[in-house]
């Protein structure tokens, strides 16, 4: 079959591997109907080290079960399912708490043995406890959102619920990139009053506007943080969700929230230090924040994608075949594209 | 009147001042009666450069309202008073949900016209907000726990809060000093299954296993978090107390705390960078805390004092006269006494 292989920064193939098949008795086989790129995939599209063997890539997916090992109880081939960027067994303390990221058992796709979802089809390990089968017939012009829940609109909700958004509150967003924005719909879906997006993309801004955003600070470093908060009297936002990952990025989110307040940080850190560890101190500003358990927000997004209350498929600016993914990766990271969906 | 001054890393004074005196309407002026040293104050006796004026010091304390200011609503000469550690107008938004640390008008003691504690008396700003005047007749040999509730006491406590600790769960305590033995003490009141202490001084373990706690690990570094893990099933507590402040600390209690948990620092930064920024985001652990909001503890933690169910005062093991401060530093520097009292 055939899969998006990196090589190394810049360096995208797509090569023809191993058909993905049936190695553990839990194991599904799914065959993929879309897929996308991630902001995460760029950190290695920028300084990945040349690899002759390569990383298969890709971790978000919707598709089909093509075939089921033999423990498999719950999925049989036929039924349409929605992959979590992360594989979780589902029956362990972490899976049972809904921190489905920290299962006991948990594997992340191009690793083990298992290709990416930039792929034709991907081998699930755990199939029952990681795959969530949709019952509905789904529109196919939903579809985009849907497959926004294997891992960005669940991202930006983990962020959301970290940074404690609710009714009345004054939420920030740093970031325009589609996490960013799924944060922004997660922020608006939780009743924040106040919404101010951090970003200077007119596209992406535009996008963030029409889901929710209220503001937009185009500053950055110190000139952002005096302008969120003069937009929030003066003390922060009480929600912060970081969606970005680098130090600038965290130091800003820190400055920006109120004392007593939260940041909700989901950009894959960059540094092994965390900034700003002392204004957080003297502010009682609270960080938290990982990869998201995005397999524990399916039940409750999906009805809100399939009544049309939300529409994070939005983000989706751009759609290739496999053979159009390393162009793909190119217009991500030169952000002429926000985010990429891949129809094998 | 007589006040401790700190000159220089190592050089405390005993020194005539001016009189603590009404300057603004709402000051009143305390007569102290016990007062303390804090582990915070020995950063400075660490470190501080030298200087001609010096700083005084001390922001713990018990005492008798002397004069009050023309604006004083609730408090008269005669009441006795818990001094938090910081001043708060007690109707700011942020003193109004509990956060006085973070008030619009916060001030601390030894700052902006204000003497330290370590002294005969000391001017209150805010004193209405400030102060907990106490309605109960109190026993003297109470008294010593009262006095925990203006900071070290309310700390252990904020620690806690932060750290998510309540029945059942897995908790460690990182330092043996006075904050985390009053952690020990806040984390069995809030119902935690397994106390684990990290120390390693015999008089303070033995303290800290009277104040609940069920296990110790005496290690360092790599081998306390292997010993953590092992006591808690492989995965670490749920929540931990970081009472300590330096980087190897913070960097133990985050690789301690299990995925999904959270971390209530209370031991003052000593770096502006966080070490296992990495660590914390991949296992979704949560870091907060910060100068605790003591004021809002008192209500809570009195009665618990008063009807002999916790026993903070025990923290003190060495009391001293305003004379006998400098020597007190000392021993607390040295580790020869867990937390000094004085009685001016």
């Amino acid at each position: 079959m055939r899969a998006a292989i990196m090589h190394a920064a810049g360096d995208v193939r797509i090569e023809n591997v191993p058909d993905a098949t049936i190695v553990e008795p839990t194991d599904a086989v799914v065959r993929i109907t879309r897929a996308c790129i991630c902001g995460s995939d760029l950190w290695p599209y920028r300084g990945m080290e040349r690899s002759e063997q390569g990383q298969s890539m890709g971790h978000e997916a919707l598709g089909v079960v093509e075939n089921v090992g033999s423990d498999v109880r719950t999925l049989k081939p036929g039924n349409t399912v929605i992959m979590p960027f992360a594989c979780s067994d589902g029956t362990c303390a972490f899976c049972r708490e809904g921190l489905y990221t920290a299962c006991v058992h948990v594997a992340f796709f191009g690793n083990a043995g298992m290709n990416g979802a930039q792929a034709e089809a991907i081998r699930i390990p755990n199939a029952d406890g990681t795959l969530f089968a949709i019952e509905q017939q789904v529109e196919d012009d939903l579809m985009p959102s849907v497959l926004t829940l294997s891992d960005v609109m669940g991202t930006g909700h983990h962020a959301a619920l970290v940074a404690k958004v609710g009714p009345g509150k004054d939420v920030a967003v740093v970031g325009d990139g589609a996490v960013g924005l799924c944060g922004v719909i997660a922020a608006k879906r939780l009743g924040a009053e106040r919404i101010i997006i951090l970003g200077r993309h007119p596209d992406r801004i535009a996008l963030a506007r029409e889901f929710g955003a209220t503001d937009v600070v185009s500053e950055r470093g110190p000139e952002a943080i005096e302008r969120v908060r003069e937009l929030t009297g003066g003390h922060g936002a009480h929600g912060v969700l970081e969606c970005v990952g680098n130090a600038d990025a965290m130091a800003t989110a820190i400055e920006i929230t109120r004392p007593g307040g939260a940041v909700g940080r989901v950009g894959v850190p960059q540094d092994e230090a965390m900034p700003a560890s002392q204004s957080a101190f003297y502010r009682n500003v609270t960080i938290g924040g990982g990869p998201a358990p995005v397999r524990a927000f399916i039940d409750e997004l999906l009805p809100d994608i399939l009544e049309g209350r939300i529409q994070p498929g939005r983000v989706f600016d751009r759609v290739v075949d496999l053979d159009g993914v390393p162009d793909g990766y190119r217009e991500m990271n030169d952000r002429e594209s926000i985010k990429v969906m891949i129809r094998p």
